[in-house]
């Protein structure tokens, strides 16, 4: 009775959430603290303080109506001003209140920037390794996706299919650094020929190409990574940006779109946003969050944890004999899997009590992904497993 | 730049909010208090004092990371097990928590509903005067809207039309009951005949026609009027809830689908409705906020302002020689306009410095909507405004 698309979906689910379910099953099992869960995108450190002492400042200090009502679909116009302010003073750049768009999470900014730009055939093309829910979000807007194949050398992009993908009918390419699942980041250099690839073929075909950068990762990176902020590098650049991720509020659905003034069609394209957001039913990003990113903004939670954990992974997994592009950010690793259906090395994973995703997840067989927003201590008791599930192989 | 169809949809844009636009250009104008503003269903009460205290407990009681976190796309179960126990002391109804998803409100609810069993070129029926966003909801999933002319003697359903219009292609009716923009509350015997008309056309066609109930305004009844929870006539059934206006948390974007376990095909429709909540870029509904729902079902801002209002209206306006169908709740009427043409009426109900919905904007011209969420004094100071309105066609 359900529609014939969501059948299909509703088979599959996510099969991120299949292997967490098969993660809980295992922890009832075994006893938790012997199954490593590496399964799910889940922070796992807490909130800074000043999420908590906003929310009771805000309570108290303003007035109630204001705090949990109505506002304009694009959000409070202060709220939009001080993200303005603060990724000016970061990235010196030169928004204001007019460019930022408060959302329902990143999804919720990828899924009103498609529906405000996006004809119904219309190619969308994504990067393999990539998140599968943007299959999703193609399919939302009856957009067709496209799909690069991966760089397995360094997991950026393979540009020369890239040029040769791009046709008359491509309406936008979703970018994702730092990179689920691959932890990588695209340095300077790849986003300035990327923005070259995209202008050259605007000029050929006579058309206008969107860039979608999903950013919920950008402040997870590690030793000193630079993140380039990508509309200073090409102009029809919608960022979106979560903070699920930097301030560990993943349920609270808070994020929000940056669309430069010199984007073209720029008045039109904000407000299209506006009413996608309306009308797609978010209406706006929950109010009160929305207050809270207006007094904490900038703030993080210790994501040095997620570094940390990464550095024991990638030193011990090399030593094993797993090949990995060591992550420069987010809280994934993506190695090799030691044989080349990374499906059947999941499951043999499991008897080692190790919860991992099969690469084909993110349209790149061969590789798993770890999440290693674990505590420190599930990593440390991992290691061993990890070691021998690479020796199972060699036997 | 922007797709085709948005390009129409923000050309134009809500025509309610164009006229609340008109209505802060015009206060600017003539002083607030001059204004008479009916043109937004805002809330114009406070939220009960416990969503407040409910925060507070929250964030002192329970963990950050569970609070702020990732849960199930349908919601928390305990928070889920709480509405279905509300329900069921309520209605009699026999639910539990895997018959509750909780939805970023009513809007995101209805559009995961639709999304859920909708495919392409399916008819989705709706019955004028009807909310406008339902358009869009029902294009945002292909679908073709088909709409029953309104029964203007009493604003319930046109019987005939519908049995006429029912097809083998029709795959739900959306209802609101209480209604906007019209007030009236559908009693039983309506709803026992309209469950007769759906049973006999799915037994006809060999289909599965789903009722969509939107309620939003439940609580906000008059004289102890009652609202039959539908999934008790008809198994078939969706009913979309939202706290925007019970509790005054429009903003927040907190509300919920209850499925009942008769519906047909029950463990993929509700499989459907979380991945459609997934897929659409909700996620979950916003995490805090369950949890405040958690803690005060059943409570609702004092509504009784609302009730005060329609009196003062409806007294005054029948006297003043408007004809209206008396509201039985909401905080809409929907008089006749003295004039055939609504849209010149609402033009003209400016020179009153009166701010008016016309009744096209709902499929339903020859009307003009009142929203009069707004405090009993601005009430009593636009009378005299109504007055000299319908006085203007008397000339």
């Amino acid at each position: 009775m359900i529609s014939v698309k969501m059948n299909e979906l509703v088979k599959n689910s996510s099969a991120i959430r299949a292997m967490f379910e098969e993660g809980k099953k295992m922890a009832a099992k075994y006893g938790k603290e012997n199954v490593y869960d590496f399964s799910l995108g889940n922070p796992s450190i807490v909130p800074p303080a000043t999420v908590k002492q906003a929310i009771f400042d805000i309570l108290n200090e303003e007035s109630e109506m204001f705090v949990h009502g109505y506002m304009s679909n694009a959000g409070y116009e202060d709220v939009r001003k001080t993200v303005a302010d603060y990724l000016n003073k970061t990235h010196g750049t030169n928004f204001d209140e007019g460019n930022i768009v408060m959302t329902v999470g990143a999804a919720g900014g990828l899924n009103i920037a498609l529906k405000a730009v996006t004809n119904p055939g219309e190619e969308i093309i994504v990067i393999a390794p990539y998140f599968g829910e943007y299959d999703n979000y193609i399919s939302n807007v009856d957009g067709v996706r496209v799909v690069i194949s991966p760089d397995i050398e360094r997991f950026s992009i393979n540009f020369e299919e890239l040029e040769q993908k791009i046709s008359p009918k491509t309406r936008a390419l979703i970018v994702n650094s730092p990179n689920n699942p691959t932890g990588v980041v695209y340095g300077e250099e790849d986003i300035k020929r990327l923005a070259a690839v995209l202008e050259a073929k605007q000029k050929e075909y006579g058309t206008t190409i969107f860039l979608i950068a999903d950013e919920p990762y950008r402040e997870l990176v590690f030793g000193g990574a630079k993140v380039p902020y990508l509309t200073k590098y090409y102009k029809n650049t919608f960022v979106g940006y979560s903070f699920s991720k930097s301030l560990s509020l993943p349920g609270e659905r808070i994020g929000y779109l940056t669309i430069p003034s010199e984007m073209e069609d720029f008045e039109n394209v904000v407000g299209a946003v506006s009413v996608a957001n309306r009308i797609m039913g978010f209406v706006n990003a929950p109010s009160l969050m929305q207050r809270v990113i207006g007094r904490v903004i900038g703030q993080t939670s210790d994501v040095s944890v997620y570094e940390e954990n990464k550095n024991i992974l990638y030193k011990a997994l090399t030593e094993y004999g797993y090949s990995c592009v060591e992550p420069q950010g987010t809280f994934y690793m993506f190695p090799k899997s030691i044989i080349p259906d990374d499906k059947e090395f999941c499951e043999t994973a499991k008897q080692y009590h190790l919860v991992l995703v099969a690469g084909s997840t993110f349209g790149c067989p061969g590789h798993f992904r770890i999440a290693y927003c674990v505590d420190k201590q599930t990593v440390l008791n991992s290691l061993d497993a990890f070691k021998k599930l690479a020796e199972h192989y060699k036997k």
